[in-house]
This record gives structure tokens, C-alpha cells and sequence, in this order.
């Protein structure tokens, strides 16, 4: 007779799995790569369990569709990176129903709101309150994130999954390598992401002295047919032009296969690591 | 008969230096490292004009000390790389007594504040107003300063010096280089540098492209002996703590010997190049 799960995660053995088929929690995820993470994760690990979290629950109608399919595998909450106390309580949250967590995926990210935020084509046009709130967002957002994970993420490593590490996924962007930089242009995007890739490998230092058994990955999903590409998909040549399920199939594929020697690295959909 | 320096400046010749021995902004001129910068560009080159910013000239009681020395070489202006109508008001000011820049050091930065801002010794000690105060200065002012004086090298040029092109030089710090990052910690400084490192690289883009006189380079000054690195000088060898005096006759060398190729550079104190 199969042992309920919840009697599971109060199991006394230290080496079994708290949580058959792990604990995944989706940062960023009402739409978009994120939203498609929550799907992928659900459809594709049948044991996994998924907290999905968004700024605004309610009107995230697509997860609110996967929740009715997926039930108590799915567990959304709302978290807006913005707002420390939000990150803070969806930590209390997940302490309280699972006590553990075997991956973190970051997918939120901002590159342009009308009105507020416009990627800029050219120094001139460069906006201190646009530069501060690409980075509070993209840079700052993911960092906090962790820091209050970190505890249940170093609870659960790689219990209940086929890897030997929990895995920190921080959604970065290649036009945030430096050495990579050869259009200019977009520069709180870019100084935002570039800021997100030293944050996560600082991280990715403590995180290997300390022994945790979590790695931390940076990963750029290719160009995605997603709400924020959409404005600038003029000049991508369809073959080039990403649906969202072929990147996060790609991008899950990394994830799973994460080692702890991949700890501080920041590869592409296709596997291959970007420069700084 | 020598024409006076005022009346050589609106001379109609093109190629005629306007200002022999050049014009030279250093922002972040009241103590340490910019102040050093002040003085050896005064000292050592005698024809060469000097404006000095800082945010409380009245308290820069060795800038103004400079000024009593070197009178009308030196000209000191209020700005606080926070308060971006103080930038735009010294490019006004700089427009009008000189129209144009040859060389623009922003020496500006900070790397803890008692009180307010500490550097962080692991993830749980990331505050975001740390974080976001640490971008603000470190990151985003060098940037708006480089906007609002583009106009003024871009007149200027090389003319007058012995360079063929205007020189923006952003103090950064190793520390900044992600792919350098061994120690992990001081998340908010590291950070906020590689972002100044990813925004000079997207700026040296866009004047390379416009075939702008004007190259933008990053600097490492090593550890040099300054209010900002006093509380962490501990577990620095004495041979590797280096004087203000050593790390800008160093600096000033590489600024002197910057050519159009070297745009989007980031260099040491001893020439070599720092990885991203
Ligand atoms: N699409 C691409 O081509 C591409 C390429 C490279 C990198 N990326 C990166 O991939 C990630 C996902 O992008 P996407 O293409 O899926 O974009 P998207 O469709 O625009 O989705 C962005 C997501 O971020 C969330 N978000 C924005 N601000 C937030 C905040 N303050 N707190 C919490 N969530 C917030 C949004 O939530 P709301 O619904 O509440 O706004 C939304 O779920 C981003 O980090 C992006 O930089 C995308
Ligand atoms: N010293 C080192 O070992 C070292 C190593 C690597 C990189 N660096 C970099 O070198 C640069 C100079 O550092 P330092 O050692 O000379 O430091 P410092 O002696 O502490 O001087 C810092 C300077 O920055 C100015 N500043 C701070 N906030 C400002 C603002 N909002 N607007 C304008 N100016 C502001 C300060 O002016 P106030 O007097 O008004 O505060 C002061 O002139 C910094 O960018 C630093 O990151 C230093």
C-alpha cells in the first residue's frame, strides 16, 4: 500500500525522499516562460509537486486553469519581487506545506512597460528611474528570492528527484554578457541582467564553501515568442523565433541535468555557456 | 605674442586645439583616489585645465586648498551623481567656460556607509535599499554624467592633447569581474560594478558605431589606501596596498596612452586587461 504523501513528507528516515518527485517552486509564472515551466513541470513529472507564483493570482487565468487540472500538485501564491514581505510570506508558506524545496526557477523579468520602461536605442535616451526599476526587478527581484528560499532549498537538495543538488535557475539573458555585447543599446536591460549573472555566481560561491547541496545556474532561454519579445521580433528570423514550449523543453533538460560542478555557470537553451 | 587662453578658445580653426594641454573633468573629487587625479593632472601637466566636481565643494578642504594653488586651471563645481540636475546644471556650466572635454574621469563610488550600507559577508544579509542605493551611485550616476557631457567630448576630442580621441575613464574594481569572482560576498558593490562594466561596454558600442572621438574605458586602481578600503585593509600584504599617488601615476598612464581601439576596455593598474 502506497504511503500517502503528506505522511511521506513527515517520514523519520533521513535518506528517504521527503516528497516523491520533488518540490519545484515557479517564480515569475502567470505567463509566458514561467507559466510554461509550471505546465512542463506538471505534464512531463507525474509525483512532482509545483508552487507557482505570481503578482496577481487571480487574474492569471491560464495557471488558474492548470490549478483545476492539476489540483493539490499545484499550489499558487502570490509573490511580487518587488515587495520583500510577499517573498517572506510565500517562505512561510511553503515552510508550513512542504518544509522543503528541490528546485527554484526565477522566469520573471521585465525589459519594457508602455509608458514606464522603454528599451533604450541610444545613451541619450537613458532614464535613471528606468535603470532603477529594471534592476529592483531583474537583478534585485531573483536575489531576494533566494535568500529566503535558500533554507528549505538546502533542506531539500536533490531528495526526491534523479539529481544529486536542488537547483537555483535564475532566467538571465544573453544580451546580458558583457563579452558578448555587440549591438549596445537596452541598457537597463542589459546592466539589469548583467548584475543578475554576478549576483547569481557570488551566490554560487557560498553556496559551493558551504557545501550546500544546491547549484545555482544562470540560463538564457533563446528568443521566445512571449509578451516581452513581442514588440522586437521584427528582425528574428523565424527559424530563430523560439515557442515557448521548445525553449523550456530545452531549458528543463539543463536543469535536470545540473551537477554541483555546474554551480555558478550560465549556459544557453542549447547547452552551450555564454561568456560573461 | 600668445593669445590668451579665453580668446584661443573661440578661435575659428578647426583643427586648432581650443584648449592646449586639454580640458579635464573628474567627478568625484573631494577625497581619495579622484582628488589624487585632480592634483597629478594639475602638477603634471602644465597648461592643462582642470574641472573638479563634488557634492559639498565647501567641505573639500584639500580641493579647495588646489584651488588657491592652481587658480584659474581649476575649477570646482557642485554634483552629486544622485541628483541628476546637478550633472545637467556642470554641463551648462562646463558649456559655456570651455565647450568642450577631453578627458572625463568619473572616480565617484561606494563601497559601505556606516549605518546604511555594509557589504555583505553572505546572502542573508542582502538588504534591497543596500542594493538599490549601492546601483544608484555606483552604476547609474557614472552613466547620467557620461550622457550629459557626450556633447562636450565629442567637440573635444583629442584636441589639445596628445591623444586622438577623448577619453571617458570609469573607476570600476576587480571585485566587479564576474568571471573573477572567487570570494563571493559584498553582493551589493560587485553587483552595482559589473553593471558600470556592462553599461561602459553598451556606450563604447554606440560612440564606436558613430565613429565618435571619444573612447570609454574601465579601470581597476588595485587596492589603494583610501577612506573606502581603510576598514578591509586587515588582510591586505603591505607590498599589495598601494598609495594614492602609485595607483594614479599608474592610471594616468593608461589614460594617456588610450587609443580609439582600446574603447570598451577594462584595464588594471598595470595595463592588463580584467575579464568580464
Ligand atoms: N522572451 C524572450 O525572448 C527572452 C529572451 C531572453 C531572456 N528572457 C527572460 O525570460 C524571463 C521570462 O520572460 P518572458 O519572455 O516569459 O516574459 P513575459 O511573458 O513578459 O513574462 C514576464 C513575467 O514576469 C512577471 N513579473 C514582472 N514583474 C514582476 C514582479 N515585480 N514580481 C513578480 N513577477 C513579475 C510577469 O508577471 P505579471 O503577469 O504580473 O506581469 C510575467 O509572469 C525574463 O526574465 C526575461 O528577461 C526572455
Ligand atoms: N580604494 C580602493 O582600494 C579601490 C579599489 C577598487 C576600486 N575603487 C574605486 O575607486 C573609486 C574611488 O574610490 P576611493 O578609494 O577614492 O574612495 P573614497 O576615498 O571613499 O572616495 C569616494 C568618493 O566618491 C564620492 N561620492 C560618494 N557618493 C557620491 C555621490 N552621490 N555623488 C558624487 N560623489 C560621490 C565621495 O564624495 P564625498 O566626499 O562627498 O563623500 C568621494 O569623493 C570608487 O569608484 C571605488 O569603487 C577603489
Amino acid at each position: 500500500m502506497a504511503i500517502p504523501m503528506r505522511l511521506r513528507a513527515f517520514s523519520s528516515s533521513a535518506s528517504a525522499p521527503k516528497w516523491e518527485g520533488g518540490v519545484s517552486m515557479v517564480q515569475g509564472a502567470s505567463r509566458g516562460i514561467g507559466l510554461e515551466f509550471v505546465r512542463q513541470l506538471l505534464e512531463k513529472n507525474e509525483k512532482g509537486h509545483v508552487i507557482a507564483t505570481c503578482r496577481d493570482p487571480a487574474k492569471a487565468t491560464v495557471l488558474l486553469e492548470l490549478k483545476n487540472r492539476f489540483a493539490e500538485r499545484l499550489n499558487v501564491l502570490p509573490l511580487d519581487v518587488t515587495v520583500e514581505s510577499t517573498i517572506e510570506e510565500s517562505a512561510r508558506s511553503i515552510t508550513e506545506s512542504y518544509g522543503s524545496l528541490n528546485l527554484l526557477i526565477n522566469a520573471s523579468g521585465i525589459l519594457s512597460i508602455p509608458g514606464v520602461l522603454q528599451p533604450e536605442t541610444t545613451l541619450t535616451k537613458v532614464q535613471k528611474s528606468s535603470m532603477m526599476l529594471a534592476y529592483e526587478v531583474n537583478a534585485v527581484g531573483p536575489i531576494l528570492v533566494i535568500k529566503h528560499m535558500w533554507p528549505l532549498l538546502r533542506v531539500g537538495g536533490g531528495l526526491g528527484t534523479e539529481r544529486d543538488v536542488a537547483v537555483v535557475a535564475n532566467v538571465s539573458a544573453r544580451v546580458g554578457s558583457i563579452g558578448d555585447n555587440r549591438l549596445g543599446g537596452w541598457h537597463s536591460y542589459r546592466a539589469s541582467k548583467a548584475a543578475l549573472n554576478q549576483l547569481t555566481k557570488t551566490i554560487s560561491v557560498e553556496f559551493g564553501r558551504k557545501k550546500d547541496p544546491v547549484a545555482c545556474i544562470l540560463l538564457h532561454p533563446g528568443t521566445v515568442d512571449t509578451d516581452l519579445s513581442r514588440p522586437f521580433q521584427r528582425n528574428v528570423p523565424a527559424e530563430k523565433l523560439f515557442t515557448k514550449e521548445f525553449s523550456v523543453q530545452k531549458l528543463l533538460n539543463i536543469i535536470n541535468n545540473t551537477k554541483q560542478q555546474d554551480n555558478g555557470k550560465f549556459f544557453a537553451w542549447d547547452g552551450q555557456e555564454i561568456p560573461w
